[in-house]
C-alpha cells in the first residue's frame, strides 16, 4: 500500500476500506507515513468528508495507537463525559461529585483550555496543591475509593490523535466533521468508561458555530461510540453567551463551589441537573429532576467534591478564599432595557486578554483573572448599573473596556436563553 | 504572517494577494515553511484552483528562488521550446539544430524521462561521450561560437520547484493547472531566452489527456510568459499515439538522424518544419516550410547537430552504428485493414519494460532497448505484415507480445493523424 494512493482516493471522492485506512493511521503512528502525506490527506478529507465506515475505522485504529484503560477493578457502571469546549464551562466541576453522589463511578480525565476555551484541567490546578497527574493505581484506587477523580489526560492515550491533532492545527484542516469526531471518540473509548455523555456546544463561543453542524457531529458520535460498544447519547447545548456568570479559573471554582451549596443561578443549577439526570438514565438510574436538585443544593455533591480534592491533594482552606487581583473593573450598562447578547467568543477572548487563558499552548496562566456577570441575557438592567466586573493582574487597556462595554448588547425584547437545546440519543 | 493563516484563505477559496504568495514560497524555499504545510496548501489549491495573478505572483517568487541564467553575452534573440511530454518524442534532437541553422541561437536546459514518457537528456546520453553538464561559461562560449547546446538542467535553477515537485509526487498533488504551468514557466524564464515556444502534448500518452486542458495550460502558460516579457505561444499537439517512428534512447536517436537526412516519415518531418517555422516567425524570421525542409532533407540542421555533438564530446563514429540488442521480437498484423489506434501509454510503458525507461528516478536505463514502428495510425496493413519491432536486452515476457498485438488497433475506417491540433498564441 502506498500512502499517495490512498491521499488520491480521498482526493477522488472515494472512500477508505477499512484495511486502507488502519494501514494509514498505523504506519502515520509509527512515523511511517510523514506528516506531509497526513496533512494533504486531512485536507482531501476537509473537501470530501469521510463515511461512517471510515471515520468508525479511522478511530478504531486511531485506538490502537495508544493505551486503553481498563475501569473493570472499578465496580459498577462507569461513566463519563465530554464538552466540545466553551466559555465558563464549569460543568464537570459539578456534575462529576453530581452523578458520584448517586453512587456512579466516574473516572474522568480531562484537558487544557486554548484560546477563548477554558479546560477543566486548569480550573482544578486553581486549587492550591491539586494533583491532576495520578499513576494509573491511584486514579482507579480512588475512585474505587470514594467514587470519583478528575485527572489530565495521559500521555499514551492514542498516540496517532496527538499528532495528528498537532498537525492539524497548523494546516487548516482543524474544523473537520470526522476529523473531530474520531480524535474525542478514540480518547473517550480508550478513558474506558461503559457509558458516554457527549456535551455538544452550539454558538459563538463553540467550536460548532451552528446547531445543523453541532446536530452532525452529535450523530456521528453517538453512532461510533454505539458501534464501539459504548452507549453513547449527546446534548446539544447553548454556547452563544458564557455559560453561567463567571469566567476564570478560580472563579469558576468558586461558582462550581457556589452552586453546590445551592447559591448557583437557577438556570444553571437546573441546566446541571438535567445533564446529571441524562448521566444517571445511562446507567439504568431513574431519578426524578427534583431528587437530583436536592443532592445538589443539599451539599451530597460539594461533599463529594470535597472529598476528591482532598484525595488529589487539594487544599480546601484555598479553595474557599476569594480571588487576589490588582484591579477590578466594573462594566456598567449603557442604557436601560433587556440583556439581548453577551456574545461567549468576545467574553472569552477578553479573558484571556486578562490573564485567565492561553493565547498559544505554551503560555502560562493566572488562576485569579477573569470575569464575573452580574446580569446575563434576558436579565433586565438599569442604566449604569454593574452588568460585569474584569479581574485581572494586568494593566487593563482602556479600549477593552469600551469594546467590552460595546458588547454587552441591550435592547427591548426579553430573549429567553434555552440552555440544552436538543438530546440526542 | 502565519502559513495555516494562507492555507485556510486558499481552503476558503479565497486569492492569496502577491505578497501572501511570495512569502509562502520565499519562507518554503528557505525551509521556514514546512512540507507538511505546504502539501495541505497543494491539495487546497486542487480543489479552489488559483487565478492567473496569484499563478503568476507564485511563478514569479519561484523564479526568485534559484539562479537566473542571462543570455546577454550571446547575440541575437534566443530561443526555447519545451514539451510537456510524450511517448517517441524526439522533436528537441531535430528542431534545434534547425532553428539554429537559421543563425537563430539556441541556448537549451533539458530534463530526463520518467514512466512511460522519454526525456531529450536521456536520448543525448545514449550517444556515447556527449556531456550533458557544462559549465554556464562552456554553455554560453558554445552557443556563441556554433549557435547552439543542449544540456542537463542546473541544478540551481528554481529551488523551490524542485522541493515543491518531489512533494507533489508523494501528495496526489501533480495534476493540478497552475502548479504545473508555474513549475514549468518559472524554469522556462530562469533559463534566460527570449522567446519560448511550448510544445503541450494531449491524448492517451500525454499529462493532459483531453484538448480542453491541454488548452487550459497552454492559455496560462502563455499568459505568465508574456506577463515576464518573454513573448510564448503554444502548440497543441497529438500524444495519442506515439510520435514518429521510433521510442528508445538510441532508436530515437537514430530516427533524429534519418529526418535530419531527409529520410524521414513526411509527417514527422512536416510536423518538425511547423514547429521551426512557428520558433523562426518567434524571433522575427519569416521563412516558408519549402525553405525549412529544405534545411531539414538538405542536410543542413544534420551540420549543427554533429556539430553541438562533437562540440559536447559526443562520438560521431558511434552516434551512427546500429542499435545492440540480443532480443528482437516482430508484431505482426493480426488481419488486414488500416491502423486505427497504437496507443501511446501503453506503447510508452512497454518501452520502459523493454529496459528504454525508468519506472521510479533511480532507475537505470537501457539506452538500446526500445519499439520501431513500420506502420502508423492511418496506414494500411496485410495480415502478418510486421507492424513493430520490440528491441531488448531482458528476457521477454510471452504476455507482451500477445498485449501489444491487442494493442494495435485494426479497422475499416483510415484515420488521417494530424500532429498539430492548435496553435494558442
Amino acid at each position: 500500500m502506498r500512502a499517495v494512493d490512498l491521499i488520491q482516493k480521498k482526493r477522488d471522492g472515494k472512500s477508505l476500506n477499512t484495511e486502507e485506512m488502519a494501514w494509514l493511521i498505523e504506519q502515520y503512528a509509527a512515523g511511517l507515513v510523514p506528516d506531509y502525506q497526513m496533512s494533504a490527506f486531512a485536507m482531501a478529507v476537509y473537501f470530501k468528508g469521510m463515511s461512517v465506515a471510515e471515520t468508525m475505522a479511522m478511530t478504531l485504529s486511531m485506538l490502537k495507537t495508544g493505551k486503553e484503560y481498563d475501569l473493570s477493578s472499578i465496580s459498577g457502571i462507569k461513566v463519563d463525559k465530554h464538552s466540545t469546549g466553551g466559555v465558563g464551562d464549569k460543568v464537570t466541576l459539578i456534575l462529576v461529585p453530581l452523578v458520584a453522589s448517586f453512587g456512579v463511578p466516574v473516572a474522568k480525565m480531562s484537558g487544557r483550555g486554548l484560546g477563548h476555551t477554558g479546560g477543566t484541567l486548569d480550573k482544578l490546578e486553581a486549587i492550591r496543591g491539586y494533583q491532576i497527574n495520578l499513576t494509573e493505581q491511584d486514579f482507579l484506587r480512588q475512585v474505587r475509593e470514594i467514587g470519583l477523580s478528575v485527572i489530565g489526560q495521559s500521555d499514551d492515550l492514542v498516540k496517532a490523535d496527538k499528532l495528528l491533532y498537532a498537525l492539524r492545527d497548523v494546516t487548516a484542516t482543524v474544523d473537520i466533521m470526522p476529523l473531530i469526531a474520531s480524535s474525542i471518540m478514540s480518547k473517550k473509548i480508550a478513558a474506558g468508561a461503559d457509558k458516554i455523555l457527549l456535551d455538544v456546544t452550539v454558538g459563538d463561543g463553540a467550536f460548532m458555530k451552528n446547531e445543523d453542524e453541532a446536530q452532525e457531529l452529535a450523530k456521528i458520535m453517538v453512532a461510533l461510540g454505539r458501534e464501539m460498544g459504548r452507549e453513547t447519547i449527546a446534548v446539544l447545548t447553548d454556547m452563544s453567551q458564557p455559560l453561567g456568570l463567571a469566567i476564570g479559573n478560580r472563579l469558576e471554582v468558586l461558582e462550581a463551589l457556589s452552586v453546590m451549596k445551592g447559591e448557583g443561578r437557577d438556570d444553571l443549577t437546573d441546566f446541571i441537573c438535567q445533564l446529571a439526570q441524562l448521566m444517571l438514565d445511562l446507567v439504568g438510574k431513574k431519578v426524578s429532576l427534583a431528587e437530583i436538585r436536592e443532592h445538589l443544593v443539599g451539599g451530597q455533591a460539594l461533599e463529594k467534591f470535597e472529598a476528591m480534592v482532598l484525595a488529589q491533594g487539594g487544599d480546601l482552606e484555598d479553595l474557599y478564599r476569594p480571588v487576589r487581583v490588582e484591579t477590578i473593573e466594573e462594566i456598567r450598562a449603557e442604557k436601560e432595557g433587556y440583556i439581548t447578547q453577551l456574545p461567549a467568543l468576545y467574553f472569552g477572548q477578553l479573558a484571556m486578554k486578562l490573564g485567565a487563558g492561553r493565547e498559544v499552548k505554551t503560555d502560562g496562566l493566572d488562576y485569579e483573572a477573569g470575569i464575573v456577570f452580574e446580569k446575563k441575557v434576558g436579565d433586565w438592567v438599569r442604566k449604569g448599573q454593574v452588568v460585569a466586573k474584569l479581574y485581572t493582574n494586568k494593566k487593563i487597556d482602556e479600549k477593552w473596556l469600551t469594546e467590552c462595554q460595546k458588547n454587552v448588547k441591550i435592547g427591548d425584547e426579553k430573549i429567553e436563553p434555552k440552555e440544552i437545546i436538543k438530546v440526542i440519543s
